[in-house]
C-alpha cells in the first residue's frame, strides 16, 4: 500500500504559544522533522525531543519549502513552520505554487496539510479594541513578487471603497519607501486624524503597538516586523482613564460614493 | 483596591475545540461566567464545571454583550463567546461600541480583554490550499447595518482591484438576493471561470466545501452559515489524482489597471 506522508504547513501564531492552536500542537508532535526561518524555531518552546530541526535564514522561503517536501517525500512526516496563518503571506502558497509547477515525481507521495494559525493582524486587532470591525483589506507593501503599481492601485481601491486596511511588510531592510507612497494615497481619500496604529513584534520580546493619525505616519516608524492598521472614516478612538482602544462601529457607515 | 473585573470576548475557532488557542482556554477556565449563542456554547467541549452559563437565542448581539457587562461590573470575571474571531464580525465590536456611547458607571470597573481566534476563512483557505496566498479582501453581505451602496461599492472596488475575496454573512433566513448581486458585479470584471468555493460549517457537523466557477455560483448555494471565497485573476485549481487544491501565486501578477 502506498500511503502519503503528511506535510503540515503549521501556523504558529504571531509570537508566544499562548497562540498555538492544538491542531498546530498536534502536527508538530507529529512530525519528526520541523523546518523552518530559525527566528521561528526558536520562538517553539515545545519539547523537541528527538525531532529533527532544520534552520533556514531570513528569506529563502522557496528553499525551506523544497526542502520540507524532500523530506516528506523521502517518508518523514515533516512540519513547515510559519509564524501567524501559513494562509496569509506565509509558506502555504509557496508550497502549493512549487507542487503545481514542478511536480517532482517523488512529490506525488507528500500529503500537503495546512494547518493555520492566528495571523498578526488579528492578534494586533485584538490587543487594540477591534479595529477590524467592519469590512477590511489586506494587502502587503512587498514588492518583490508584486508590482507597486498593481499593490498602488489596490491601494486606492481601498481607500476610495473606505475599507479598514491592514497592511504587512510594511519596509523590510532595503525597502523603505513604500509606506510614504501609502500616506499619499490614502490621504487623496481619508482624513488626516484616521486613526492608525503599529504594532510591532506583537507577543514577542520588544513587542510595542504605537497609537497615532494617519498624518503623523513615518517611514522610520515601521520595519520588517511592523503591521500597520488603518482605520476607515467611522474607525474611532475610545478612550477611559489611562486606556485607550480602536474600534469600527458597523452602526454608523456614512461615506457617499467618492 | 479598586481592581477591574475582566470581560474576555473570547474566539473558539470555527468549529471544534482543534482551534481553541491555549490563550483562549484559560480565558474560558478564568471565567465564572460564560455568555454566548446557545450553539456556539454548545460546541465547546471545554467542561462546564462550576460555570453559570448564559445562553443566547441567533441575533440578540446586544443583548449578549450588555448582558456580560453586567455580569462582569456586578464582579463576576466572565467569558464573551463568539465563534471563529471576536474581531471579525462578531462580538468584540458590539462591546467597545456599547462601551463608548452608552458608558454606564458600573461598567467603569469592566476590563474587556479580546482573545483572537482562527476566523472561517481561514479554516476554509487552509482547506483549500492557499487562496489568499496574495492580497484579499473582507466583506460581509449583511445589509442589516451596513447599507447596500456601500457594500455594493466595496464589491465593485476589490474586483476593480482584483483582490482575493473572503465573504461572510452571504445570506440569512430572510435575505437570499445579495449573493445575485455579487455576482453580477464580480462578473462585470473577472472571468466567468474564476475559481470559487463555498464553506459551510467547517469543522462543525454537517461540513461541506464546494469548489466551482463563479459562473455557477448561485444563491441557493449558501446559507448562514457559510462563507464564499473567490479567486483573483491568477488564483489557479491545482489538480492531483483525487484531489484539487486552491491558491493564489504572489508571483505571476498580471492585471493591467482596470
Amino acid at each position: 500500500m502506498n500511503r502519503r506522508v503528511p506535510l503540515y504547513v503549521v501556523g504558529i501564531g504571531p509570537g508566544d504559544q499562548s497562540h498555538l492552536s492544538p491542531a498546530a500542537t498536534s502536527a508538530l508532535e507529529e512530525a519528526s522533522d520541523w523546518v523552518g526561518y530559525s527566528y521561528y524555531l526558536e520562538l517553539l518552546t515545545l519539547s523537541r525531543a528527538g525531532k529533527r530541526c532544520h534552520p533556514f535564514a531570513l528569506g529563502c522561503e522557496e528553499q525551506r519549502a523544497r526542502r520540507a517536501l524532500e523530506l516528506a517525500a523521502s517518508g518523514h512526516p515533516t512540519a513547515l513552520i510559519s509564524s501567524g496563518d501559513p494562509g496569509i503571506y506565509a509558506m502555504a502558497e509557496v508550497v502549493f505554487r512549487l507542487l503545481d509547477h514542478f511536480p517532482e515525481p517523488a512529490w506525488r507521495q507528500v500529503e500537503p496539510v495546512v494547518v493555520p494559525g492566528i495571523s498578526a493582524m488579528q492578534l494586533a486587532a485584538a490587543r487594540l479594541g477591534a479595529p477590524l470591525g467592519d469590512d477590511f483589506c489586506v494587502v502587503s507593501l512587498s514588492d518583490l513578487h508584486t508590482p507597486w503599481p498593481l499593490i498602488a492601485r489596490r491601494l486606492r481601491a481601498v481607500a476610495q471603497a473606505d475599507l479598514v486596511l491592514a497592511c504587512y511588510n510594511p519596509a523590510s531592510r532595503r525597502r523603505h519607501w513604500q509606506l510614504g507612497q501609502l500616506k499619499e494615497i490614502l490621504l487623496d481619500y481619508r482624513e488626516p486624524g484616521t486613526p492608525v496604529a503599529v504594532a510591532r513584534k506583537l507577543a514577542r520580546p520588544g513587542e510595542r503597538l504605537q497609537r497615532l493619525q494617519l498624518q503623523e505616519l513615518e517611514p522610520q516608524m515601521v520595519d520588517m516586523f511592523s503591521l500597520v492598521v488603518v482605520g476607515n472614516s467611522v474607525s474611532r478612538w475610545f478612550r477611559r482613564e489611562e486606556q485607550c482602544w480602536l474600534y469600527t462601529p458597523r452602526h454608523e457607515q456614512g461615506g457617499e460614493p467618492a
